[in-house]
Order: C-alpha cells, then structure tokens, then sequence
C-alpha cells in the first residue's frame, strides 16, 4: 500500500476503547478512572503492555506522563500524538482516551504495513488531564510544556490529603525522565467535541484552529437579610436579586459581544436561602469564554461595570476573586490545513473550529506548533456516562490523525 | 387611680421578659425554645405559674393552647389577648412572648388597681405559631379558629415522625377544653413589628389595620446542562438562567402593582451546580404579598405570564408548586380606631400600618373583631438573636395594649 490509502482499523480501535473503558467501569453505566486511583494504574497497566506489545519504547516522566516512542529512521526531532485516559468521576468511554489509543493504532498500523517513519512518533498519555481529584487540570501537559514546576506540582494534595508525589509512587508510575524531555517537532491531538456543532452540521471532522480564552469569576454578594413581608422593597439590600440581575446580565454582554462569546452563570447559592428571608448574601460563578483575548477583556470589563452599578443602586456589597484566566491559544495554521486537506482527501465532511473546553494540545502548544481534531458527540455530551461517538467517526478521526501524523513525520 | 391614668409597670414585664428568656437560651446568645420541646414545656411551666400567682384560672384545649382566665364581673363574652411563647431555632426575646407576658402585665396592673372589669379578660398563649417544627405554622390558634380538624392537626408530625398529639402528651399540655370553647368578643394581640418602618419613622405605635395576603410558590425549571464552553449560546436551554430572569420579573412586578405590593425570591439552587456546566435544573421559591387580594391575583397573573414567556423563548420546562395562599385579613377598624386614640392620649406617635407576617391575630379574624398593636423593631430585625426593641416602646405598647383592653372589657 502506499502512505496515503493506509485506514487504521476500525474493530481493533473500538475494541482496546471498550476493553479500556471496563477498567474503572462504574456500577450505573459509565467509567470511574480518576487520576491516580488504582483505577488509573490498572488503565495504564494494560496502556503500557498494549505499547510495548507495539514495540514500542515506553518512558515516564516524573509528573507521570507515559510516552511510547517508535523510532524513525533520522535522529530529527519527533512528532508526539495523545492525550490521557483518566476520566472524571463519572465520564464515558471516549474523553481523552479516544486519542491516546488512536495514537496506538496509527502504530499498529504503521507496524502492520511495514513502514517506517522518518522521525520518531511519540504516544503520549498525560497525567491528570480533569482535575477531578488534584487542581490545577491538564496537570500533566502542563508541568511537561514548563507551566508548573514538577516540584510544585508533586505536592499538590486531594481533599484527603494526599499528595500527588506519593499517590505516583503508589500506583508506580512515578518516573525519573525529567519533563519536557523528548522536545516534539509538532504535536496533534484527536479529541471528541464534547459540544453539538459537528452533530449538528452531520460534520466528520472538526479541524480545530484555535481554543478559547477562558475567564472565571467568583462574586460574592453582601446585602442584607431581612423578613420578606414586613420590609418594604425600596428598603431592601436584596443580595438575591443582585445575583439574578447579574446572571441576567450575563446573556446580555454574550449578546452585545457577540463572536463566539459565550457566557454561563453555573453555580449560584443564597443565604439564609429561605422563603421568606430577603437573602442577606449571594454567590455566583461566571464562566466567560471567546477565542478573541481583546474581545475577552471588553465582556469582563462588560462585567465589572454591571458590578459597579449594582454596588450603587442596590448598595450591597461585592466581592470579586479571579478563579482561573486563561488567554486563547492559536493552534498552528500549517497543521490545521493539513487536517483539512486530508480530510478532503479521504471524503469527509470537515469544518474549522474552535474549542470550547480544555486540552492537553493548549499547554503543548506552548513548546511546538499544535493543533486537535474533532470528531462529533452525540448530543454535544461529554463529561458524563451517556457520552457517544458513533464509530465512523471514531474511524474518520483516528484515519485523519494517521494521514496527518504521516504527513508530520516526514522530514520535510 | 382612674382606669385612664393606669399604666403597666416596665420593670416587671422587661424583667419577665428576660427571665423566660433564659429558657431554652441557646449557647450563642438568643432563645431556642422551639414548639413542644423541652424548653417549651418549661417555658409553658413558668407561664401558667406566672397566672395562677396572678390569679388566673388556668385552662388549656386539646391543641395545647394555654388560657388565663381573670372573671369580670358579668357573664358577657370574654375579651382576649396574647400571641405565643414558641421561638424559631435561634430566635430573640420579644417575638411572641411580648404579646403575652404584656397581657399577663395588663392583669397584675389590674391586680394592682384592684379593678375589675365587666367582661372576662383572657391571656392567650398559641402553641406553635413558628411553625418551625411542625407545619402550618399559626398551628394553635388556626385550630382554634376552626381553620384546621383538632384531630387532623394532632397527627401531623415532624422530621423525625413524632406527631403534634404524642408531644403535646409528653409535655404535658395536652389538654382537655375544646379549641374554640371560649368565644372572645374581640381579640387583641401586641408584637413587635418584625420590620423597619416604625423605627424609621420613630413612631412607638403601629395600629395595625391589616395583613397582607401571601402567595408562595415553588418553580422547577428543567432545561439541559451542557458544557459552558462548547455549547453555542443560541443551543442552549439554561434552568439557571430563567430562574434568573424570572427572579428579576418578580422585581419589575412589584414597581408595576406598587400599593405596597412586596416580592422575594429568597432560595435558588441549580442542578449540577459546577462552574463549567450550564445548569440543567433550578428550583426557585417566590413570595409575593400584598394587602389587596385583587392585586395581589394580577402580580401572580404577571408571574404566571412570565413562566409562559420563558417556556416559548427558553425551550424549558416549568412546573409551578403552590406552597401557601392566604389571602389578606382586614382587622376591625373600630378596634384599630381605639388603638390610635389611646395612643394620641398617651402622647406616642402612632401610624396605621400592614402587617407583612403572620400572626395568631389573623387566624382569630375568623371568629371576632381583632386586631394588632405593633411596636418597632431595630434595623427590623426578628427571627434572630439579635432581636431588639427599646424598653420604652415595649412599655408604650404595653399600655396601649391595656388602655385598649380597657375599652374592650367594659360592657358598652
């Protein structure tokens, strides 16, 4: 066969995702496979012997990321896919290890058709991607592309105590290769969408040209409780309302703003939260996302005015703590159209796009030229049991990644 | 001394007051004398020994309400006054107990003056007005008043399933009079008002002409949760946010009723409730309340036409719970009259006013002319600790109170 009509194999590809996907397999449907559990370490288990069945080599750095490499024929720098296989406390079977075991079956299939790559390929599974038991998430990318130092980042600890150092060592996966290490050329990551646009436009192939910035506020309200009959509403510092104006508030600028701005009150608690007692206080969270850091500012700046008002005409007052920022990131443009070429090439339907959420392709595209391909969720579900792709595009995703990840590692 | 120129003694009723307010004292400072517990039954205790040394004959119904029977000197329907003893979880010294020990400090004045009055007078202590432990609150005088079957009331219970009758047994109030057995020819219950307008207005009296109607409803609002950031706005349908929108209508509704029309949304949960998730559930409460029971259907028609709006645009679903309806209580307006005249007499500031909460007296509405006589409240401050109101406006309302019994128990 020549490079280009290479097709991974379908069957093989879905099995090693439901054989995977029954460790950690949670009691009403769904999978259970937090960071650093035994869970975890069982996944990576039979992660690394499925690696090294490849022939591959495997390495693991010290935050715990796992690295199989297949040697290229030049000593030129390698070209890394991936992405990770721990699942948040309930998660479906396809969030993150979807493109770790397409990374391993673009090398099985590269091993089936006897072909060698000039540079080195690198699988990678990175630690810690969902934050769902340590913070900050997306650990492991993160320490890995020099966001976070490892020293810091082994001290980190769970709501129990423990820390991510000796949770490491406990599940073995503790490694001496020092972070960032293995210094790719270009790094491709194949993810779900978790959102509903390919769905919805019966889309294939998302090629993911950038990542929104994200904003993350909390606010905090303090009026003053008062009884909800006896006090007239001109006298009121209602803590509650202030909130609601503000979560309403919150559509609007999406609106004024426009261009993908998106906008979500989440959390949203009341005290004394009873009936009859005008809330004394109120906390929200806001989640402020575009993919434009300028057009980012102005909804956050949108946001600050909205406060200021309150503070005035309802004279309560309001605190507000930064949770998280961060700027959009760019993903390389060269990568992007390769996606998109070889998406034509092979008949499927291809958009570009943005990426709502988070991944380990946003801290790798700190140290090389990056880029992700999406492939379609059922009902724009992720993060949840009933998360589903349905296998063609599992197939048209791990094809594209190889056509590309063949294109990468020529030495050109 | 002529009837007019008595006046109740400050020290002792201030001095009861605080004496049955070490019952049930709660370790951080107010009272937790919570209905048919403990604390209640000793308060109770104290109380009936209070009026028998007062020479009262004491009587209690089967729904444990306590009556201290001073004879007159006919056999004319007796007048009665009191409110209740029972507090919230940490209430304050004066809500419920003023309106009772003032009546107890009416009959050692008239004790004192060795007077006697045509008609009976009677000290009414309500069991469970708070309602904090069993529902409906106003529990004792809404059987009284027929408003609920004695033997349905007995067999409501609480959280952990004990009933009203087997608490009642414990405590040793379950009595043997038939609620309603003593028919008042009118009732009149002092309080402190609960809310901030006398005190804004440094007006010792509120003459209180009427109570005003109360709707509370629970909304469910069921949408879809999604991902903050991979759901395009215009894909969502967001609990959260029409929970919001609709807490803010319940704002703009009561400028538009205005005539003293109040609203408060005073609890508000979203379901998954994460920063990231666009809330897929929310439960919210409103209270709206107005005097005129007209008004107070077309701010309900409003809510309901916004419910209506948020399932056409929204795409979400709502249902709509009815927790409580009263409707408006007008008290007697010649009793009202006599509550301003005494109050001009005694040189206090003295203005009409709506009652916001519930009261014993609104229950008693039902089978004589009643009305209320209010005394303010610092910062409006109740159903907490920090409950307060200055000696002289506890005495001002005192005497008002036995000036206006005065009236009442002569046989004209």
């Amino acid at each position: 066969v020549s490079d280009t009509n290479l097709r991974i194999s379908g069957d093989r590809l879905i099995n090693r995702l439901t054989e995977l996907g029954r460790i950690g397999a949670a009691p009403g449907g769904g999978v259970r496979r937090i960071a650093l559990t035994a869970a975890d370490r069982d996944g990576r288990d039979l992660l690394v012997r499925w690696m090294k069945d490849a022939g591959l080599k495997v390495r693991v750095d010290r935050i715990g990321n796992i690295f199989g490499i297949r040697k290229g024929t030049t000593d030129l720098s390698p070209v890394m896919t991936g992405s990770h296989i721990d699942t948040v406390l309930d998660g479906g079977l396809y969030d993150g290890t979807l493109g770790v075991l397409a990374g391993l079956e673009v090398v099985e299939c590269l091993n089936d058709a006897d072909l060698q790559t000039e540079r080195d390929l690198v699988i990678a599974a990175f630690t810690n991607e969902e934050g769902a038991r340590f913070q900050p998430d997306m650990m492991g990318s993160l320490v890995y592309a020099g966001g976070l130092a490892i020293d810091e980042a082994l001290t980190i600890t769970d709501l129990d105590g423990q820390s991510v150092g000796a949770e490491l060592e406990k599940i073995g996966y503790a490694g001496d290769m020092a972070c960032g290490e293995i210094a790719p050329q270009a790094f491709i990551e194949l993810h779900i969408e978790q959102g509903p646009v390919l769905e919805r436009e019966a889309t294939a192939i998302g090629a993911v040209e950038n990542l929104q910035g994200i904003s993350w506020t909390e606010i905090h309200i303090r009026g003053e409780a008062n009884h909800a009959g006896t006090t007239p509403m001109e006298m009121r510092r209602d803590a509650g309302y202030c909130a609601a104006a503000l979560a309403c508030r919150v559509r609007e600028i999406t609106r004024e703003i426009g261009n993908g701005q998106v906008g979500t009150v989440g959390t949203f608690t009341l005290t004394p939260s009873i009936i009859n007692v005008v809330p004394g206080e109120a906390r929200l969270t806001v989640d402020l996302r575009n993919a434009d850091d300028t057009l980012l500012i102005e909804a956050e700046n949108l946001l600050a005015n909205c406060l200021d008002d309150l503070r005035q005409t309802e004279r309560v007052e309001i605190d507000v703590r930064r949770l998280a920022r961060f700027e959009p990131v760019a993903f390389d443009t060269a990568i992007v159209e390769r996606i998109e070429t070889n998406a034509a090439r092979l008949g499927h339907a291809c958009r570009r796009m943005t990426s709502g959420a988070g991944h380990d392709a946003q801290m790798m595209a700190r140290i090389c030229p990056t880029a992700m391909i999406f492939v379609p969720s059922r009902d724009g579900i992720s993060h949840n049991p009933a998360e589903f792709t349905a296998p063609e595009y599992l197939i048209a995703g791990a094809d594209i990644l190889l056509q590309t990840v063949l294109d990468l590692t020529a030495s050109s």
